[in-house]
């Protein structure tokens, strides 16, 4: 007997990752507690992120402005292209802090299986981008799965004999990561890509 | 990076039960990915959901309606009133359509150590309630948690006296449930309960 509107809400609150059928009822409710401390705030932020927030044309960012306030900050570096996957990705390595640089994001990764093929990601626009005079490295950012490193490979191909360094990011031992508690990839990869101290 | 906007909307999802700010930051990206299946249909449920959905002055139910459609369905047994803790117990009993009665939510449980006390929840509106002469039978459906069982008791202890029958739910096996994999507490509360066959 719960009526349509709260219906069609906990259906819609199922679809978000993480939440299921009984979890997004358990949201609605607590929501509907919470009315003007939570819901009516989400509402708004959603409406504002459907009307506003926009992919920027050039890197596959995502903002409230195209080109994104990355791509038209003139305080990055120019000569360094990151190639990530999805936007979480690019937030990911902005969080570290690490980059100062700029970005593309692929929009995916290559999988014959779910039918996904060069054309359906963002790859033309960065094989145009690296072909600029001011770009000299393109760091690939790929995830280190199957997918991700199948990517990296098509990608290295198409950089094949332009000027540009193409990099890729280091395996090994994540920061503050036990051994007994690594899969055997890492462990080889670290191995083996062991360096003098 | 990220901008204010997508900053703002990740705060308020994660404020959702299930969701922290890892899983909040993935539910974000994901509606800006299906912005019109998701992320717009999302926005106006929720703004509906804040602007029409309210608590049943009679019952506690939330509906768009105020009483209820429960309280205002004439086909509804007026004479059995099922007392629960919160709106998702009320549809948890919907959903089984074993009861055909009226509801009373109480908004939640007695507990000292969070300074709840009777008059914090939905109790004296139940008296009242309790007291009509329809009503011949008060089921206690709290949940079997020591702060339940307690709210359960005192509701109890309210009613002494007047003509209302109260009841309360059985304890023993969940149906499908294995021996070896239940508690001890419901195990003896089985056992205690135990019937002639």
């Amino acid at each position: 007997m719960t009526g349509p509107e709260i219906e069609k809400l906990i259906q819609l609150l199922a679809k978000l990752p993480g939440l299921g059928p009984r979890s997004a009822r358990r949201a609605a409710l607590d929501l509907l507690k919470k009315r003007e401390a939570v819901l009516r705030p989400l509402a708004e932020a959603l409406t504002v992120a459907a009307d506003r927030i926009k992919t920027c044309g050039n890197c596959g960012n995502l903002d409230t402005v195209d080109p994104c306030s990355i791509c038209a900050d003139a305080r990055r570096d120019g000569a360094a292209l990151c190639v990530v996957e999805e936007v979480a990705d690019l937030w990911a390595i902005e969080r570290s802090g690490a980059f100062r640089g700029r970005y593309h994001v692929l929009g995916g990764v290559l999988s014959a299986l779910d039918g996904v093929g060069p054309e359906d990601l963002n790859i033309a626009n960065l094989i145009a981008r690296a072909a600029a005079p001011e770009v000299s490295e393109v760091i690939l950012a790929t995830n280190a799965t199957v997918e991700g490193q199948t990517t990296s490979h098509y990608v290295m191909d198409r950089l094949a004999g332009t000027q540009v360094k193409v990099t890729r990011l280091a395996h090994g031992l994540p920061v503050g990561g036990e051994l007994d508690y690594l899969d055997d990839g890492t462990l080889t990869a670290a191995l083996r890509a062991r360096r003098a101290v």
